[in-house]
């Protein structure tokens, strides 16, 4: 029997959950907020319709389980969470399209699937409210850092903690998640690109290699204020000079390793039309899918703002903000990402993730994962403007089902 | 018969101003408060002591006026206001060194000096309370923007307007003090150099060639906002790369065309770790000794800004925020102050002031006038550290009642 995954449905019930949780400014599904507890109730009631266990686990995820001949797990599946005024499509096309393979699996093998199948919609990918993305994915993998989420709290002040309860959840023991992934075999997930690659490149769909490592530090250079009028060119010790000097550096430094590299922020001390500028702080974003070009880019923004300083006669020093490790995707799982792709529309591309994902959690510890990106019109996320064809959605759907299907084979092989 | 001024008597008089109007973070005299009023009638009481005529015109300025044989008037002073916190000699040296030629020219001449000679303390030099600087020399010139002054508030929402009449002053008629200057034939100046030039060259003091003429913009660069992680290098509408870019740039132009160019400030909008920047504002102050130095330097700038703008897909827009034209001092006096100085301490240098001062009001509406610059320690002013060696000090007053005499004998020469 030859059974197929429906994609009109999946962009019925898209732009269905934007009816019901989006407005004028975009979607509104901030997790642990009434938005997103209205968005995870519509879908709840989706997955009890099916033939499948529905519970939610200790860290708030929602989980679907549909039993198979093995004990093996395929997990499947993203958040339905979004930022405040978001995208309609980040990230619940990825559960929506979970939801859809799904259905298609009970369609084609009943209640016993080969391997078991779970569908999984993350709590808090987007960290919008408290500032800490991936809390539920990172409580179910164990690397959540507990004392840091602890004192977290939102913009009026509540706690997380007391946000988690007001939810059901004990923070203390949001960890015990972690009992879910004991048979995982095999994590999917798709998801809108959220830049213009696959949009420069006019491609639909892409096999994502991984997240990218992210190094995050504040740069502060001092120097010395002066009048204006009356301190010589020679004379001075300009600190924004020497912080200016690294916004080509960082271009040229990306030139010579690929990844990227961001300078977002600029503040001046004092910061007045009169002044030579005496301090001068900025932020470095930098990011690579190769821990050793990582580095690299590190060693050298250190090494020239070092430079322009002493040719500036001024001092630097750094402070390191956040960083990750890169976090790769399968090799197996990406071959057969490419192969489902290109049997759905007939070329891929290979592109590393700069945001970071729900996915980086079960691949850093250990479970093969793979991520797939389609086409993100504008190359813009996190904003209302965000938007996918529907003929690119449609093949997301397919693309994503048959993605599935090739995992299911390979589990099963490997058995 | 040989009468010499008395330059230690005038560093006794700075210190025991110090002592009156200074604390631990510096001098205090801030026009229109409490601890100017107090300068002020310390001054009037030793002017007062003299055989002169004393009084406040229309504006604030105090006068001390000695009739001489022609109605001519040698005008001398300066202001004894200071800014918050600021140095002990910015501007008292000016009025205290033209009362030790006050008391000279009457040792020497009696009561009928061959000119008539006046001291002049402006009201509000620093302009520290209501950010208008040159407010008294500006009214009596005539040049005071009077809606604009009208309008001027300080930190407690206090109106100059108010601030003045509680010091007796009628605002609307300030400009009436501009009869003082009816006879005016030459101002004469001293001041700290509040610059690091005559420090390099280790020369104590030197001749001033005006005041330079100043260009200040704000220059914001339009770019577009995007992630850190997801958008590539070549993607990028980074409003900071190409406002960073002019940073190298001014000094660039300086090394053209001399003057001096100092961007003060530099605010990035979203300003956070994880965007490229949307909008960059920057502000310049460009400043020249010639006007068409000056407006090269501006017309470069304006290119420059266009040209990173356009290399960076980025827009920008530039809003004057204030300019005023160089003004230059009067020749045969530049040439009078340079024999004076020369002959007190073997060697002169003649240089451009960077701030403004009170000796542009009367120089802008054409009275001859010029300034004497001594040496200023660590080439600091507008802080507690300004200073200058005592010996410094002598040789400024002793130089500038030389230029006082030869002043007089040229104005005679000239009847």
């Amino acid at each position: 029997m030859n059974v197929f995954v429906n994609p009109k449905q999946t962009i019925e019930e898209l732009k269905d959950l934007r009816s019901l949780t989006g407005d004028e400014h975009g979607a509104q599904r901030v997790a642990f907020t009434e938005k997103w507890t209205i968005a995870r109730t519509w879908l709840r009631e989706k997955l009890e319709a099916l033939p499948v266990e529905v519970h939610t686990d200790a860290a708030g995820n929602l989980w679907a389980t549909l039993k198979g001949q093995s004990e093996q797990e395929l997990l499947m599946g993203g958040h339905i969470d979004s930022v405040p005024n978001g995208g309609w499509l980040d990230g619940c096309l990825n559960t929506l399209t979970a939801l859809a393979s799904l259905r298609r699996i009970i369609e084609q093998y009943g209640t016993q699937p080969p391997v078991t199948i779970r569908l999984v919609d993350w709590a808090d990918e987007e960290g919008a409210r408290f500032g800490k993305s991936l809390f539920g994915s990172s409580a179910c993998s164990g690397t959540l850092n507990m004392d840091e989420a602890r004192g977290l709290t939102d913009a009026d002040g509540i706690k997380l903690v007391d946000a988690l309860r007001d939810c059901g959840i004990d923070f203390e023991k949001v960890k015990d998640s972690g009992v879910e992934l004991k048979n995982a075999s095999a994590y999917l997930e798709l998801h809108i690109e959220q830049g213009p690659v696959l949009l420069d490149l006019d491609l639909p769909l892409g096999t994502v290699l991984g997240t990218f490592g992210v190094e995050r530090h504040a740069i502060t250079f001092h120097g010395q204020a002066a009048h204006s009028g009356s301190t010589p060119m020679n004379r001075r010790k300009d600190a924004l000079l020497a912080a200016a000097r690294m916004s080509p550096e960082i271009y040229a430094i990306t030139e010579r390793h690929e990844g990227v590299c961001t300078i977002g922020s600029c503040v001046t001390k004092p910061g007045i039309v009169t002044s030579v500028v005496e301090q001068c702080q900025i932020t470095l974003d930098q990011r690579h899918l190769d821990a050793a070009g990582l580095a690299k880019m590190l060693a050298e923004a250190k090494q020239a703002s070092a430079d322009f300083a002493a040719a500036g006669d001024v001092t630097v020093d750094w402070t390191r903000l956040w960083q990750i490790e890169p976090i790769l995707f399968h090799e197996k799982l990406i071959e057969l990402c490419d192969q489902a792709i290109t049997e759905t529309c007939g070329k891929t591309h290979r592109l590393p993730s700069g945001p970071l994902h729900d996915a980086a959690e079960p691949a850093r510890v250990g479970i093969p994962t793979i991520m797939m990106f389609v086409q993100s019109l504008h190359g813009i996320s996190h904003n209302k403007i965000e938007d996918t064809k529907e003929a690119h959605l449609e093949l997301s759907v397919i693309a994503f089902d048959k993605l599935v299907e090739k995992t299911i084979h390979w589990l099963t092989d490997s058995l």
